[in-house]
């Protein structure tokens, strides 16, 4: 992509209403646009992470047996009666009537419409367990949206519905499941941590959260609900360092949630299957969610300096930018494009910036962008076929020979994904 | 994937509600299902077509410069007053209020949304052209919603909209999406035709409606209006067999929809750009649509028999079932496995029918699902070292060498992606 093409939006001042490091850079580096209060346009930067994530998550579902699917944003009323939850739920359930006056809302939370769907479709135990997830709009009206796509109104989740015929079944499935979480976030190169939590509106008798580690010194993490009562026990050991610590002591970004919903939905609904010995009974449910939004903030909290985002090599929009400080002599531009299309042909994603302006303002928006490595063209480095690569998340700086690029870009590529 | 494992409940009788072939056999064959009138669960099948057909779209959208956004289906009303389209659109438009009594509505379409975004990011002729599109789910609270995801409430659509200085740049880019539109469509397998029509309410100046052929001889197709004023002329002539007709011989299924908007929307809401000169102009801008579960729904329309689903191979969920006549001996369990790993490394996507159940009724399901391809394993041809192949549109039957399997699925392939 060349930059004089990218619909990418940079602010230089920070924006009023960003009270975090990942609000206001999402804003500041173009990947998102507030539509209303806690309602957010992706741009198209924006949006590369968010399906670089989802396309993380998709491919560690699927290795699982998970199946996926799509269900509708609008669901009936009548089934969140069924279950209660419409009474329960408070205002953050969007409510309203189609032209019919019947009673709709939009789903914060499949549940609900899961459960009608399998009540239908599976009857015997030769079907279980399955495993269908989709990735998906959500809604949740809060009272306070804030801290820009980590608490919004609209937001795009992964969620996963287990069914399973015993309890042992559906503990196998968390366990599962609680493995592809962490090798989601190791993806990801996120620190996380996962916590025993309160299973809240959801319900049910054992859950999880997954917290996102930021070393960033932010002091406004929005979500930290971690308990004593521990999995694994009183402690916390961080993922990638290996530290343990007493779980008071820790922060985090909640990014994922996993349930044992037990038969709390099926027994409402009455979703049954005939068991091996010819009897009915309801079917026991998990639930696993993942926020992908939410997941592209925390990774924003974790890594980011005074300048601007230090993408994870997994996460970045594009992997590489290609500096030249000008674009006044065809040689320069001639040795640019060469650059960019032999990189592209190796499997790189790149920018190249293209644009006339001055060689610090270009230096500025790649730092804010926060491509994970830089290919910087000078007129002295280009007399001796050099150039210049920068490493983003650590500022170091090495002139190589322009005919080892490739080699030096899979060299920081294979050190980057096993942060 | 492994039928014992495939989430795709079948249906052997028809729906009563189905009045065509692709709501009859999208439901039959546990492509979708039904959550509320009109609004509809994609299920495992039926996801993987609608992927495909984004993932042409999307392909396209990006050879011509299109560049890839999310926008949020949340809109706030006070934008659509801005347009007047408030009080035009009727009570297809589904509103509602949040929890502070704020208007909003559920996007249909989202000229609003992004003209918003456009007149507070580009300022100058330089920034322009510019093209932006999503694919994502639309609302609208159709009166009678019928013929399944042909005519629904909540649906997925690729909408894109170009901004020009000029007129002659918002005509350039109007035939530029002509023909991407036209790649779309003959890489999905289908006949098309193009012909001038209404602009409806979206408004502005000029349109054109991509219609589905559909050779089915089907009484019910739900779209046709095409009008005598075409472009190309009087005529239309047909994408893949070259004859002409005069328009209102002809039927279609519409999946797209192309509009030169010129200023109704950046005049309306003050999207403006600072011309050359230094004068303030108002944005020229085009919208494009495609309804891409419209377009499968379609696509079935058009290839389908008494049987099933009769999938062109670029938007067949998988392109190949593997059928074992039984799986009782460790023989054949054995050399359908490897078989179903032979093609998978090959790059097939394909279906292993590992299900102890009748052949016939393996046959039956095979048919009815579409896979372009299966390949059957007999007890004789397994003595031969040998299987059945047969071409699910044509019906065509031939013994093969096991060992050519590989060389003769290429050859299909080849043929069916020029269809």
């Amino acid at each position: 992509m060349k930059m004089s093409n990218l619909f990418a939006p940079t602010m230089k001042e920070s924006p009023t209403e960003a009270e975090i490091a990942s609000h206001n850079l999402m804003l500041r580096a173009g990947l998102i646009r507030q539509l209303s209060s806690g309602i957010y346009t992706y741009l198209p930067l924006g949006l590369k992470t968010l399906n670089k994530i989802s396309c993380i998550v998709r491919e560690e579902m699927d290795r699982v047996g998970g199946q996926e699917l799509l269900m509708p944003a609008m669901q009936p009323g009548e089934l969140w009666k069924e279950t209660g939850r419409w009474d329960v739920y408070g205002p953050e359930l969007v409510r309203f009537r189609d032209r019919r006056k019947r009673d709709f809302c939009l789903g914060p939370t499949h549940e609900e419409v899961i459960t009608d769907l399998v009540r239908r479709e599976l009857r015997s135990y030769r079907d279980l367990p399955v495993l269908l997830y989709q990735i998906q709009v959500k809604f949740r009206d809060e009272i306070r949206p804030r801290f820009g796509v980590m608490r919004s109104r609209e937001f795009i989740m992964k969620d996963l519905y287990s069914f399973d015929t015993d309890r042992e079944g559906m503990q196998n499935t968390y366990e599962i499941m609680y493995e592809a979480y962490c090798r989601v976030f190791e993806r990801c190169g996120l620190q996380y941590q996962a916590v025993r939590a309160d299973s809240g509106v959801i319900g049910g008798d054992l859950s999880h959260e997954f917290l996102i580690v930021a070393q960033s010194g932010e002091e406004k993490m929005m979500v930290c609900r971690a308990c004593k009562a521990g999995y694994p026990e009183e402690e916390v050991s961080c993922s990638v360092c290996g530290t343990t610590s007493a779980l008071e002591e820790k922060r985090g970004i909640e990014v994922g949630h996993i349930f044992q919903l037990g038969t709390k939905y099926s027994q409402a609904m009455n979703a049954l299957f005939v068991d091996k010995d010819g009897s009915e009974k309801p079917i026991i449910m998990g639930c696993y969610g993942i926020g992908i939004g939410r997941t592209m903030g925390a990774a924003i909290e974790a890594y980011h300096d005074e300048h601007g985002i230090q993408w994870p090599w997994n996460l970045a929009p594009y992997q590489v930018c290609i500096i030249p400080v000008h674009v006044r002599t065809a040689e320069m531009v001639k040795i640019a494009e060469t650059l960019y299309n032999t990189l592209q042909e190796a499997g790189y994603e790149c920018v190249l910036d293209d644009r006339d302006l001055r060689a610090g303002h270009k230096f500025k928006d790649a730092d804010l962008l926060g491509f994970p490595v830089q290919l910087i063209l000078g007129d002295r480095s280009l007399k001796n076929n050099q150039l210049e690569v920068k490493i983003r998340s650590s500022d170091e700086r090495v002139d190589i020979n322009r005919e080892d690029v490739l080699e030096t870009l899979e060299s920081i590529r294979k050190k980057s994904v096993h942060i």
